[in-house]
């Protein structure tokens, strides 16, 4: 995009913003360099580990993003997320927006102090939520309209909005305003969409206005590859930290996600991360691993959790199932979870039928846990040169 | 009663039983002596610092016994429990033994195993549910039949069945079979329940068949003073390790519930502990206690907690309330819980008004350290010769 004319990127202001919060001397380096670096690369595939920098801490990625909508990860304390291993979060734009909303969560303190989450947080532009409304919101140039799913009210996110509404929240990471296009649009539809989709990126860059907070571009082209090379051109062109992939997931099937997946992250400069957005089952993140990105988000290992499907290095198990009602192993005899570390199957299924709130919250804590030792078994195979598992199943084989 | 011939209590055959468990070393002087031990009386009341001692440890009164109804409290992590100085949990007869049944629970280790705390349970004997089941339950000399309220099959709990319950759960105190009286009965029927509720305690002691569980008699009578003397002089005659009083706090109104639980406490032995089932709200503890009580159990810290209603040393706070919108205070200065140390009220009112499990988690979490911190405040005032609080907003200033 040529228009651009001057890069709000890093510069000499961050350094005074960040003065202001008293960081100055820890992330003085920050808004000078890259953000992002790769440690090493794989040699078998394209994975790779890295590390980004944020105003609240370091990530070592490849990692995994806990989904916590309306500033919670459900039914977990933010304690236990530590423990675990968790690196950074996801906050809901769109939810946040409308329940309690930004300005009162930035009178809070902003949304780490409100939600007691020290560490780094990635917020989604709301894009996603407003295009799941269906006719509930109209798009025009200028963004989305949509009613509220709470309470009916009438709303209008545009690129401007969500990149103000992001730094009102004050969350580490922001992202575009883009269309989650359906897997099975017609070409014109996407073509039309993703054009779009980077004039409001464009209109997000020009629309920064706080330092510190690092903004990733997002890459749509529905099931297109020159569209998605397009894009990916388009978005490349704009100083953004970080790019995320989207419109994957949404049930074009899982031979076009890995591939598609696969094809835009090999678009993708190497300096700066590679965000899959909302992908999702543990052997797609392994595979996206694999292809080259570096974030990942997904609601399964809470939803999931909260539906008593847990996952093992044995594959999936479904805790309501009669065969654990008197079954004395923990979910996972290789797992070293709070919740495998004190609880049988037989228990566990014993909460679920009962509608125990402590089902959800073991549940939970074993699923999270899953995920995020997968993604540490993935960055220790890259470290050491060793291949990167092929499937869940060696998670938690050590 | 004099028809007790002989007295299955404390004997030699404790040791052998324990020395079984592996526990003979650490407990064998309990079974020849007192599990109760009074450490210091409080010279302005008849409150008493005491300990207890059980199988899984020892017990200091006056305690507060969170309700672990099926098996859990409520929405918090044992660990949690563990933290906020939790000493003994309660759990429930009657839902364990519909759900998932007790056998069950004994083929996985006992409900300590089963619910990963290895401290004291005391288990109720079911009695309170099953009268609390009104046209679904019919009271004979031999016990109450119910229907369950799952799944309306017909049970039959006699004090043999619940003594063999109880130990088949395996908790370190059992209650005996009662009839909790309701408080509006006329004295007629007070009086034919209560003698029937002594001839149950009788059949209770006899049916005993596992050493090491201590086994409380509950005393009943009414809102009759005579009837409540006759009762305590009968279940005083039985060799009980302790003493419940049953059928208070179930709507006879604070003046009648302190009077009679105070008078009935009052007529107990001094040697053995007092535990007044049920009760309930800070104030009606704090004046149990200065009557002599020693322990209690109720449902409000984590029933409110659900709800929305938080304890604090100024008095209950409905979370709720338009008013904590913006309130950046927790929710009590004073308290060190866990939600007090990292949340706002507002944060509170944002999980709770946006149906969040967090929100149960930690107002549960505030309650029951509240609690906690409530008895913790009654021990260190009679400990140090010190006035009893006289009233819950005592509770938390240093």
């Amino acid at each position: 995009m040529n228009s651009i004319e001057s890069a709000p990127g890093i510069s000499v202001d961050s350094l005074e913003s960040t003065s202001r919060l008293g960081l100055s001397l820890r992330f003085s380096h920050l808004f000078m360099v890259n953000h992002f670096a790769v440690i090493r690369k794989d040699a078998a595939s394209r994975a790779r580990l890295g590390r980004l920098e944020t105003v609240h801490g370091s990530i070592e990625t490849p990692c995994f993003m806990p989904v916590g909508t309306q500033a919670t990860v459900k039914a977990v304390l933010p304690r236990d997320l530590v423990e675990m291993g968790c690196q950074i979060l996801l906050g809901n734009t769109y939810h946040l927006y409308l329940r309690p909303g930004a300005g009162l969560i930035q009178e809070l303190g902003g949304l780490h102090k409100f939600m007691a989450w020290d560490g780094p947080i990635l917020t989604d532009s709301g894009g996603y939520q407003v295009f799941s409304l269906g006719a509930m919101r109209r798009i025009s140039e200028e963004g989305v309209r949509f009613q509220s799913h709470l309470d009916g009210s009438y709303h209008l996110l545009t690129p401007e909005k969500v990149v103000e509404i992001q730094e009102t929240l004050g969350s580490d990471i922001a992202m575009t305003l883009d269309e989650c296009i359906p897997h099975d649009a017609d070409r014109k539809y996407v073509r039309a969409s993703t054009e779009r989709t980077v004039r409001w990126a464009e209109r997000c860059l020009r629309a920064r206005a706080k330092r510190g907070q690092l903004l990733f571009g997002i890459v749509q082209g529905g099931m297109h590859e020159d569209l998605r090379q397009w894009c990916v051109d388009e978005m490349n062109a704009m100083p953004f930290e970080g790019f995320a992939v989207g419109g994957l997931g949404v049930g074009e099937g899982e031979a076009m996600l890995h591939a598609m997946s696969a094809y835009t992250a090999g678009l993708l400069p190497e300096d700066r991360p590679r965000y899959l957005m909302g992908v999702g089952r543990p052997e797609d993140i392994i595979d996206a691993v694999r292809a080259g990105f570096d974030m990942f988000d997904c609601v399964i290992p809470t939803r999931n959790a909260r539906n008593g499907t847990l996952f093992t290095s044995n594959g999936r198990l479904n805790i309501k199932r009669a065969e654990f009602a008197r079954d004395p192993h923990p979910v996972d005899d290789a797992c070293q979870c709070y919740t495998c570390r004190n609880f049988s199957r037989a228990y566990l299924r014993h909460l679920y039928m009962a509608g125990e709130i402590l089902s959800s919250q073991l549940n939970s804590l074993h699923n999270l846990y899953f995920y995020h030792g997968l993604m540490k078994r993935c960055r220790e195979s890259i470290r050491d040169g060793r291949p990167i598992l092929e499937s869940p199943a060696q998670i938690l084989v050590s």
